[in-house]
């Protein structure tokens, strides 16, 4: 049973606000809700960037009983003139008694100017319940403010030895429904989806949401050093916009081509290879917040060996593949040492169906023991 | 909050049982409770292979206050004359009222004659509480019953990728304390733990049981198809039994020396590799009703690739490895098709520190789509 106390009207704020994961572009994912004399007044969320902010949506619903409430809202409310007027003020006007934040705003802009103006005002104000909660909610929107790089987030499926084909290349499939449909979910709440040119001619595929209910479908993005990506690709088609990222040594005609078919091609770097590090820093400046890797080995493998992906979502079936040679989940040259093998921390397992999602962040900074 | 009923004394039993696990040989383990008026009067386990059975010890310690008593057994009282005399008998000699039992014994001696038997004498008796729990403990002792084969638990430690060692082929450590010293209690569990001659040449292991407190040594097998183990090997020293594995052309000079040192060599085949089915009898035939199969990729493949493997403990470390051919867990021909892959049934996962363990049971007949 759950208790009916701060906890409990904060833990729906955020229950908001994860609802709204994926649909709120570069901007944090927000819930609030409004309570007064017992009763919640008024619940709100962050749903659409340049729209409502979850505090104006939740007062809005409360109308007048916002006087005197408690106000439970997962972020710091904003003190600046966004495309929105900012929620301080609102919530002075409304002269709410109490206002509950799990965490500051990590935007510059705020960064405790929202809470200070409350508290200027005589308002009641709590910060940090649920906090890391919050936190791990906007892991996108901090990253991406933090580095104007998108969130990488590799998902991979694996058999339990780590193989993603049998040693004939097939793979189709190695996980179950319901890990496909989670898979389907981190597309809609993603950005961007990125794969391999190799990928993209082995399976062709159309890289879209598709789950029972419609979704969001990310941009989808190929890394295509050598521009090999036929115009007849299903990646190409218009369900999606299509970003592919080549080097300055491909060919003009080749990208001509694209170009008339309204595919933005990104040039990153002098070398045979896409330069990894710089094509992040270009979808960073294109707004691409995240990105969904899913890769082969060999970009899995180059992304990790180049530091950029921030977490990964490793699906296991209970199966094994055995098979010398079966392509395995991360192709690159690893340590030489067992100790210096790539850490993830916080660790969680969450099933699906038959299958296990393993989620962590690696810490490129792990060097031998802990 | 555990509530007082059936189940409560008999998961005690269970537990009773459980904590039994490696220490009664080719015996099931069994525990017993004997509860009158609300209150345990005895407990008891089969603890030794030769020495007294559950019910017994639990009936010596109630003394006269069996009479009437309720009595939690997690298997079938014994009707037959062994090594101790039939504990049904006893049961009824003491006058008690009810006897619950989790599970018949599969021994076709027993296999339902003590539930007739108590029932006949008008005692009160109930079959099937908690019996999957009871089977599941004595999972070794009914595959060893069915079979005369041991059942054959693989265990290894891998990376997330599948890797058991970095590409230069260090591997210590992969995994951390607390999975290790999980991985002693298994060999305490065994009755005897198998590597092949790579291994042991590679690391000369000990393959004895290390914990906080003293625990049973594993007899120690090696496949050794070309007698290549040295004299002077950790395994072949005097902590523990050991048995060399070869086959029929096995060089004879080499066969004596062993002889001589008191370590059994058992020539199993005539081919150039041990045949591992042969092997498997041979155990059996020795009383060894359970292996720990520690190998590496090769010798987990083949025993993976036989259909000799009868579960799978796979603990994970929260790392990558990555790196060209670095070891993989399971090096086997495997399928075309990852449909055909080896499924796992029952899985489960547990936590160890920071690592993780997936237990699982390979399911040989499963092909394609369940």
């Amino acid at each position: 049973m759950e208790i009916v106390n701060d906890e409990y009207y904060m833990q729906l704020a955020l229950n908001l606000a994860g609802a709204a994961s994926g649909q709120t572009g570069v901007n944090p994912v927000v819930g609030c809700v409004v309570v007064r004399e017992g009763r919640i007044v008024g619940v709100g969320a962050h749903l659409k960037r340049g729209e409502g902010h979850a505090e104006v949506h939740a007062l809005n619903m409360a109308g007048e009983q916002a006087k005197g409430a408690t106000v439970y809202v997962t972020l710091e409310p904003c003190s600046h003139h966004g495309s929105t007027p900012p929620c301080c003020e609102r919530l002075i006007a409304e002269r709410v008694a109490r206002v509950v934040v799990a965490t500051e705003d990590p935007n510059p802009q705020v960064a405790g100017k929202g809470i200070a103006r409350l508290r200027e005002e005589g308002i009641e104000v709590e910060v940090g319940l649920l906090g890391e909660k919050s936190k791990a909610l906007n892991e996108v929107f901090n990253h991406y403010m933090a580095t104007g790089r998108p969130f990488v987030t590799l998902k991979t499926a694996m058999s339990l030895d780590g193989r993603i084909a049998t040693r004939t290349g097939h793979s189709r499939w190695i996980t179950g429904a319901a890990a496909r449909e989670a898979v389907h979910t981190l597309r809609h709440q993603h950005a961007a989806i990125m794969v391999g040119s190799k990928t993209m001619l082995a399976d062709d595929p159309e890289l879209t949401t598709r789950l029972s209910v419609p979704g969001i479908h990310p941009t989808r993005i190929v890394i295509d050093s050598k521009l090999i990506t036929p115009l007849s690709a299903r990646v190409l088609n218009d369900a999606a916009p299509t970003i592919i990222l080549t080097t300055e040594q491909a060919d003009q005609v080749k990208l001509q081509q694209y170009s008339q078919s309204h595919i933005e091609v990104i040039r990153c770097g002098t070398g045979p290879h896409v330069d990894l590090k710089l094509a992040m820093v270009e979808l960073g400046k294109r707004q691409i917040n995240s990105v969904l890797l899913e890769g082969g080995g060999a970009l899995n493998g180059a992304m990790i060996a180049a530091g950029l992906v921030d977490k990964v979502m490793l699906f296991y079936a209970p199966i094994i593949v055995g098979g010398d040679g079966a392509p395995a989940g991360f192709a690159f040259e690893g340590p030489e040492k067992m100790t210096d093998a790539l850490k993830l921390l916080d660790v969680s397992i969450q099933s699906y169906g038959e299958d296990w999602c393993v989620t962590g962040y690696p810490n490129y900074r792990w060097k031998g023991e802990s």
